[in-house]
Formats: C-alpha cells, sequence, structure tokens
C-alpha cells in the first residue's frame, strides 16, 4: 500500500494524533491552514467521497460522531469551526484517501 | 418555527430542489459561490455539528450517503466537488440549522 495516510495509520508514518479509536485517526496536519488544523480519517482506505457505500459508511458516521467531540477536546468546539472535504481534482484533494479537515481557531469567512 | 431552512422543508418558503427523501433535502444556494452550489440540510433541526447525538446522527449519515449521489447526477462527481461544514460563529455559520455546501464546477485549491 502507497498511502501515506494508510502508513500514518500503520504508524509507519509519524504524525501528532489528537484522537484514535477502531475506525478513526484524527492527526494534526502538517502544513496547518489554522491555528487547529486536524485532520481525520476512516482506518480502512477508500478513495474519496464517490467511494461511499452501504458497507463503508459506517466509518463516515464514526467520523462525524468524533469531529464535535474533538473540537470540544481541543476547547474550539464553541466558538465554531469549518470542516472540509475535497474530493478529486476539482475539489483540491491531494491525498487520495477520504480525510475531512477540521480547521478552528480563526473566523472562516467565504468560500 | 423561526429557521428558514425548516421552513424551506415545510415548503413555506420556495427552493429549487436537487434532491428530497424522508430525511434530506437539497437544494441550490441563492448566492452561489460555484457554478454547482448546492446546500445540503436534514429534515430534524439540529443547530450545528456540535449538537449531534447519538439519536440524531443517522441524519448525518444519510447526507453523506447523497452527497456522492448528488454529485453523480448533476455530473460533477468525476472531476471533484468541495463539501463544507460551516459551525459557529469562527465556521462562518449564517444559518443555525445545520447544513452542508456541496461545492462543484470549479477548481478549488487552498482553505
Amino acid at each position: 500500500m502507497d498511502c501515506i495516510f494508510c502508513k500514518i495509520i500503520a504508524g509507519e508514518i509519524p504524525s501528532t494524533k489528537v484522537y484514535e479509536d477502531d475506525m478513526v485517526l484524527a492527526f494534526r496536519d502538517i502544513n496547518p491552514a489554522a491555528p487547529e488544523h486536524i485532520v481525520i480519517v476512516p482506518k480502512n482506505h477508500m478513495e474519496s467521497a464517490n467511494d461511499i457505500t452501504e458497507e463503508n459508511i459506517k466509518y463516515v458516521t464514526a467520523i462525524w460522531q468524533v469531529i464535535p467531540k474533538i473540537a470540544k477536546e481541543l476547547g474550539f468546539a464553541e466558538n465554531g469551526y469549518r470542516v472540509i472535504n475535497n474530493c478529486g481534482e476539482d475539489g483540491g484533494q491531494t491525498v487520495p484517501h477520504l480525510h475531512f479537515h477540521l480547521l478552528g481557531g480563526r473566523k472562516f469567512t467565504d468560500f
């Protein structure tokens, strides 16, 4: 497997973890776009939101249960945050393993 | 209920619907930030991602099953898209009813 996020999940590449369970890993983005920039990934490999199925949707569900928990844990839930999922080339997806960017600690305005 | 999205769901305010089922409504944003700009909402009122619970997570699950279907239906799944959820003031949330912006038809780069 040549996927950088699969290697992070496997512990072959180091990351600054902020949350982990059986289905989800969350770690700090190495090029943060905000004071708080967490990348949240499913532990099974799926390329993008286009590959969501009846079988793997449970990973996406788990991620959305975890997102507000991480924001609360890190102390920026009340002020607010932005969550971004990029899919494919137009979306600006850079790693072909489904992931969500959780961004906090500053104000976000336009798109 | 004074929520604009609840009124759209109830049909009291018109919208250009692109998808609807028992749990989810998707309609075109009246101020599009991209050639394709769809707003996707759960049919039950919940203010933001901070209010996701064990009980209402099923609506978020339904939304993420619908997102790739809408992108495919509208013909921009293969090129790609960006999905944004804004939570609270820092996130730039303007309507206090959980919603996801599905943006396509142009390239997205930075955050």
